[in-house]
């Protein structure tokens, strides 16, 4: 049968999971059951929630233990629309006590009503022309209140150090200074100029701002003028925006989901819902061709098996194209070996601090990165090449590297 | 200055506060500031985030204690819009440690960009012509594979005993068995039928469903169809597709905001954001007429004071017009007195099972609840009004009259 089965965790008395299940089960579709006629059942059958598993975990917390509760809810009720979705495993429920939604699997039937990233981790390599590593991006630094000059030297900057992609600061709006559509127009210009001097391809990523029923003609025009990709705050919007976006045939850009306001509902281990189902699947389900997330590494960090999770859910063999895991926050060169082990060679290694902190500038701090890549992708430490890697050396010596994994 | 102070409750080490503020002032706007050129931080001053307070409490939590935090955002720095604001505020920081986003406080300039409800409390009372009392709401019960006739029978028996508003249930989504229009049309046709037979005005919000870019066009046919309200899930999708839909003139119906999903966001006390700012604060400044919220006294409840803060962002005097608070889940005839106490006569009282439960049916239930609301306004107990009204006594024969606030 179509349907999606919701997983959730759930905190509670001992004992008392199997009657809150078919509560949850009954309660999120035909309402009662066993009080029914007969001819009610019959008629009602294809529309009831049914408890697929219930498991009772050891170990109190006080009087209360976890249990993880799986919830199969027919497509039958609701539109194939991620709001309809969330509503029906997740509206009232998320009000309902300690509970967190953990996973949702999405029946073969029902995946057909949803896209996918559009280009996905084989479009972006083949966009770039890069096979064979990690890609290296890197963010706009302090851009508030500065001038279309001051983006376009640092944008200079960053592609001149090698790095594959730069993506806007996601709090930098549309404003006077730096107009959405001058950025776009600006950026291709400069990133033009470095790949005539060095050969290097760097594309940009524009952050898509403003009211929600503007964000497609403005994404349009972006197209239009030559943009190469879309930063998008989708969790301050809405999944269902993203995915109008991805399947604008007219926009048919790639796009890049940002974390912001998520950990709104994913840091609790109680409430909220999971980070491999928000930062993970749905993302992907939805179109994002790049999910960036907190790496484990850095002071604004994810736990190392919340991070995986993410990965695992945006790299795992289905129906959908894969989207780029871009662990962020505190990445430097030194890190690139862990990165590597962690998220391996189909993963975008992303840095602000780590790349504009360098002691030659951005452009030293991505040759700097881009030098740790080959270094670890040809099997050799970072200090082995430290001699011929000047950049690699400074920033070994200003960060330091790590070798083991936290 | 136009800007937006942003309140938070940070959990950490006792004096690490300041700084953190500090680092939240800077991080989010400017970047960095005691390292720049005087010259730069002349012209980028009035882009600098700034600590506005920051007030430790008393009392470890383990190795931590509370404080509060606010800091001021120039609105230079972002749209006039709330995806632009969540993400200023609260993007990145929503990832960054125990912080939990409490307030916003909005300039009175920032304000005008933002619309409020289009009825608001007055608004929606002329329509129904009722001034006096608390109105009364209930919700279709068990729809999920049901056809319009049950739902016509449905929606005329809570007419007929008298309640102001019913609701769809917020998990029928659009449907071959029950389609939006039919509904609207049907609706409006029964709800004739009832004025007509009893002289009583009740409005239906059909639930406003589908994909995002939809909704708009949707929203004008259900105008045009004669609907009197949408209900809208309006988590799932975005606080700024709420505002679209209020800002349509072509629209222009009462929006009732159903809170499905936004327990996970505001359930936790370390992580996430207030009650008050999500189902208060902004549904307000974005257009609702109508908030749900769990009530304090039924199994899916908030904790009375959460609900009283939504009260009170809802109906503060200040330049929009004021929300209805429906307090619901888990109301019968007898809470009418604590609800009148606790959320005043400008509420709603919302009921299903209290009002579809009654031993006379749903018609039987209305009456009671109207019943017991006279009775409290009447300066009487629900006892002593329960010789002359048979629906009342039958009502708290079943469920009983709590004479004390939780
Ligand atoms: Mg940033
Ligand atoms: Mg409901």
């Amino acid at each position: 049968m179509t349907e999606i089965i919701a997983s959730y965790r759930v905190l509670g008395r001992p004992g008392s999971f199997e009657k809150k299940a078919e509560e949850i089960a009954l309660g999120l579709t035909v309402g009662t059951w066993t009080s029914l006629p007969e001819l009610e059942q019959e008629q009602l059958k294809k529309h009831k929630g049914r408890t697929v598993s219930v498991k009772e975990h050891k170990g109190a917390n006080g009087d209360e233990v976890i249990a993880d509760i799986s919830i199969a809810y027919p497509a039958l009720n609701f539109s194939a629309d991620l709001p309809a979705i969330l509503t029906t495993v997740f509206g009232k429920l998320s009000l309902d006590g300690k509970i967190k939604l953990i996973n949702l699997d999405f029946s073969t039937e029902l995946k057909k009503h949803f896209p996918g990233p559009r280009f996905g981790i084989e479009g972006i390599r083949e966009v770039l022309n890069v096979y064979d590593r990690p890609l290296l991006m890197s963010i706009f630094k302090g851009v508030i209140g500065k001038d279309l000059s001051f983006l376009s030297h640092q944008l200079r900057e960053q592609a001149r150090g090698g790095v594959d992609l730069v993506k806007d600061d996601e709090i930098l709006f549309d404003n006077p200074l730096t107009p959405f559509e001058q950025r776009v127009t600006e950026g291709k210009k400069v990133l033009e100029e470095v790949y005539r001097e060095t050969g290097h391809k760097t594309l940009y990523a524009v952050n898509l701002t403003g009211r929600t029923s503007g964000l497609r003609d403005k994404a349009r025009k972006a197209k239009e003028l030559g943009a190469d990709a879309l930063l998008f705050n989708v969790f301050t919007y809405g999944l269902d925006v993203l995915q109008e976006l991805r399947e604008d045939d007219e926009i048919a850009l790639p796009l890049m989901a940002h974390p912001s306001f998520s950990g709104a509902f994913t840091s609790s281990n109680i409430y909220g819902a999971s980070h491999s189902l928000f930062l993970g699947k749905l993302l992907r389900v939805a179109g994002a061709d790049f999910s960036l997330f907190p790496s484990p590494y850095g002071s604004v960090a994810l736990e190392k098996s919340s991070a995986l999770s993410i990965k695992h859910d945006l790299l795992e063999q289905n129906e959908f194209k894969r989207t780029f895991p871009v662990p962020s926050a505190g990445i430097h060169p030194g890190l690139v070996p862990l990165l590597i082990e962690d998220f391996g060679i189909d993963s975008i290694i992303n840095a602000g601090g780590g790349v504009h902190g360098h002691p030659d500038g951005a452009c030293g701090g991505g040759k700097a990165f881009r030098q740790a890549i080959d270094a670890v992708l040809a099997g050799r430490s970072l200090e082995e090449d430290c001699a011929a890697s000047p950049e690699l050396a400074k920033a070994l010596g200003k960060w330091g590297s790590p070798v083991e994994s936290k």
